[in-house]
């Protein structure tokens, strides 16, 4: 180990956490991964996770530690409750504290929605990263991933929110229904992926009905597996994009994400002629936590 | 183990089998289940399962048994090949023989539609015991299972059919799902089931919103986990049947089924107003496979 960092920033989700050792200028000494995800934690094994993983730091002065995401759950670390919409991503001053031995420990809290009911934990602040480098913006962001959410800013504030299940639910039917059987490939075809879109999203409530259907034209039409990976996607992001075209249609979108699912977002999106631009999903964590640190820094000098 | 049966009917699906020792006269000896589903076995292994089960009947004459279900898919015990609709469910001429040193086994065909594609193997059988007991049936049969099936019948043929993966959709999300910590109960909530499917079938493009709004108004106002998981269960169904309108619409309805499930469907039709009773499904299963035992009785006598 060489340089000792001023500060550790930490997303803490359900099945893994990543940790970024941080110097006050931003310059990133280090980042560090385990597979210790808040899901398989009880209350106090957190600390230990992270004093493990951070083994070779000096401990004699306490390190400033920002953490986002589950571990501030109520089965998590500790709770850090819900702030309401409308309201500004939140910042340091509204994470809850932790009691540790080694380290400074802040955990920022989620967001909350009554009607319809909703919640998110760690995309708050990402999209706190996002406003610390566009302020002005004005518009939706879309933060695909297990539990996908489209996200209505204005003014700075999160003024609405919805949750979908949709990476979850692909997840379960491509890995674990009949279906797997019907689309177990690394392969995509876009082309199919494009033509299914269109479809469900003319007529959205055949879903239910076309699910089957993939797993019937494999075993009697021979079906290629990349095809009916990339339908049954077109079915599930399609069913998905209906449902929120409220938020999207003659908006500015902004896609918090990369790789292939980010790529499939954008692609529909496109298809339905939105507008529509992609930026890197870690680097806003990053810069969310940083955010939080530095007004962390300010309120205390 | 008293009187010996005449035959052996087995109905061999997925995840389980059961078996019937029969006389001519449709008296029924005893009854068997077992767990060894045609999904965890090897071709080789379906003959030691049966004679494992059937260990205690004397084995000097080959007795006949007849199979539906999916030992006879591809995967299964031997492949009895798809009957395309429209036809008359298939029956004991149809069967696929399969050489044993025990029995005198014949594996009844499943049923498979080109257009849109979609397959059954074990509902035509059900199908066949219906239709023997009411030949003139003209309608919709609606067969609730993992793989819920809508069917057809005119003329004492399958005309057609879809399949809806609802019911594995509905167990992946109840038990797999973050929705897991929701849904945990026993408990049934019959009002809220009814006001969210009447809620689905106005917008049924609204699903994919609504499924992670169950857990969100739990952790947020306590939603009891009867009645999101009744409400889960009537966006599944209330789903299904938006896609599946011009089956049931206006039509004499049959359900196949008993239990919770096929009384969820129950309620969902009469609250449309449609035509609705149900019948039992494994009496039907029986009557199906008699009545193929019969056929083929009477073509060797």
């Amino acid at each position: 180990m060489g340089q000792t960092p001023d500060w550790i920033a930490v997303d803490w989700g359900t099945t893994h956490m990543r940790a970024w050792l941080m110097l006050h200028d931003g310059t990133i000494l280090d980042r560090r991964d385990s597979d210790k995800g808040m899901g398989g934690l009880s209350r106090d094994q957190f600390e230990p996770v992270l004093t493990d993983l951070l083994s070779d730091l000096a401990s004699d002065t306490k390190l400033p530690v920002i953490v986002c995401g589950m571990a501030g759950s109520r089965q998590g670390w500790a709770e850090a409750p819900y702030v309401a919409v409308p309201c500004v991503p939140p910042g340091g001053d509204a994470a809850t504290r932790v009691a540790s031995d080694h380290w400074d420990v802040r955990i920022l809290p989620g967001v909350k929605q009554s009607n319809p009911a909703d919640v998110m934990r760690g995309e708050e602040t990402q999209i706190a990263g996002f406003l610390a480098s566009e302020p002005d913006f004005d518009g939706i962001l879309c933060l695909p991933g297990t539990h996908n959410k489209w996200v209505h800013i204005s003014a700075g504030e999160i003024v609405s929110f919805r949750t979908f299940m949709t990476g979850e639910i692909f997840a379960l039917l491509a890995e674990q229904s009949v279906l797997r059987h019907s689309v177990d490939t690394d392969g995509w075809d876009e082309a199919a992926f494009t033509a299914a879109l269109s479809d469900t999203m003319s007529r959205p409530s055949d879903l239910a009905g076309k699910l089957f259907s993939l797993r019937a034209e494999g075993l009697l039409n021979d079906m290629p597996a990349a095809e009916a990976k990339s339908r049954l996607s077109a079915l599930l992001i399609g069913s998905e994009l209906a449902a929120a075209k409220p938020y999207w249609l003659g908006q500015q979108v902004v896609i918090l994400g990369e790789g292939a699912v980010a790529r499939a977002y954008e692609v529909a999106l496109n298809a339905q002629a939105a507008m529509v631009r992609c930026v890197d999903a870690e680097n806003m964590t990053l810069a969310g936590l940083t955010s939080a640190y530095s007004q962390l820094q300010e309120s205390t000098s």
